[in-house]
């Protein structure tokens, strides 16, 4: 038996994505009724459940079920759950279980001003990620870090965005973002072999500059790096590439290369 | 609108437990249908709604749904999930949301053989815990390694527990429990200011001992420790005290600290 807030829950059923954060999310921006970058979504989905074992729902059902939310009037945004489902001892999985998959047509996130066009300040957060490779780049559903950086952030309301580091200081990402520097003309994007998620805008651009021979470093970053960018930029598949114009208070200028990544983002 | 498994769900809300594992849980035991250790469970309880931020349920009404559920007919453990609720943008929480609570009655876990009695085999695993001292010691909701712990477990079958180690190979617990070693008469375990949970079992463990004069020490844990110890056991709530008789190969005797654990954990 379940009780939800003292009320009988009529289908008394507790799943693991609640229970131990057992599961995976793709977030995906809708233009035109139509979900953006959808099969980049679903590889990085198949890749995290590969990772977890969680055995991966068929790819042309979910495109299609995601494909019908964005469809639905009003939507902006379509969140995709992936869970290990019911069932199991404690953290001990049943191998068989079949995944459970949930899909939300959500409206567009309103955000102030337009910061695409003119640029966000970012600070630098004090909430540290945690070194895993284990779960490192995947989407998983174990977001308490984020969380607690996001309820850092809202303590320094200037800020659109919070850059974390890992345990050892290193830059990784921002809260909901993968982070670039411009720096002696190249592009360098922290690794995330240890923590942080594996952008889908990410891989895009990624692929964008190689193709275009923009070099283009994916290594350790110290954060000490930052003050001699000439370029600093953040995205994520919902947002795009937003210009960061302003760093722990340093103002910053918006480049080039951050601009030719923002045309990427929105023509893909 | 919310579609689970392509069929659209009535309420269709998502959850911030289920969406980022964003809450606590508690797992009880139950005796002639009370629930065991109530109010250090909801001590621990309220020690990690202040640490993530979540505004703590009241405590009476909690107590009241435990006891309920655990008076229900065949309950053997009562499981209780606080998350912060629904709502948010993303990662950012409303910070005035109520959370939410669930309390499900669930049978007791059959379990093989009398492992209290007749002590169970243990094995070091591979898996390895993050370090994160923000959320070490709560029994929060992001429990992936815990689930990828216990599927490399489940590779070895004649083992009851496996040992984790921290990225840095200090030992720290068991996937689903607290790990003791008795070793020149002073029980030693392992420090959970990084990684682990702070076992309602261990705190009781813990001030028994320090009531009854046993020496005790909380540090950092090398596993070369293990080959040294006299005695080896390990804790939680539901199972009690088991003895360690083997680990990863090597037999341990069953010794009287470890009984001694065994019978107060039994009476409190």
């Amino acid at each position: 038996m379940l009780w939800i807030d003292g009320v009988e829950a009529p289908a008394g059923v507790l799943d693991r994505g609640l229970e131990f954060g057992d599961g995976l999310f793709e977030t995906l921006a809708v233009a035109d009724g139509r979900p953006r970058r959808l099969e980049r979504h679903l590889a990085r989905l198949a890749l995290g459940c590969g990772r977890l074992g969680i055995a991966a729902p068929d790819p042309a059902t979910l495109a299609a079920e995601l494909r019908h939310a964005a469809a639905q009037p009003g939507t902006g945004v379509v969140k995709l759950i992936v869970t290990r489902g019911e069932g199991g001892t404690g953290y001990a999985a049943d191998p068989g279980r079949a995944p459970c998959r949930r899909v939300a047509a959500l409206p567009a996130r309103a955000r102030a001003g337009d910061p695409a066009a003119q640029g966000v300040a970012v600070v630098t957060l004090a909430t540290r990620l945690a070194e895993q490779p284990l779960l490192a780049g995947l989407k998983h559903l174990n977001r308490l870090e984020q969380v607690l950086a996001r309820a850092e952030l809202a303590r320094s309301p200037a800020a659109a965005e919070g850059l974390m580091l890992d345990v050892h200081g290193r830059l990784v990402c921002g809260t909901m973002t993968n982070v670039y520097l411009v720096t002696h003309g190249r592009v360098v994007t922290p690794s995330l072999a240890r923590a942080g998620v594996a952008g889908v805008l990410r891989a895009e651009l990624l692929e964008g500059w190689a193709g275009a021979g923009t070099p283009c470093e994916i290594r350790d970053v110290e954060p000490a790096e930052i003050a001699t960018a000439t370029e600093v930029f953040v995205s994520n598949a919902l947002i795009g590439v937003w210009p960061v114009v302003n760093v722990d208070g340093r103002p910053l200028p918006v480049g080039p290369v951050t601009r030719a990544a923002q045309a990427r983002a929105a023509a893909a």
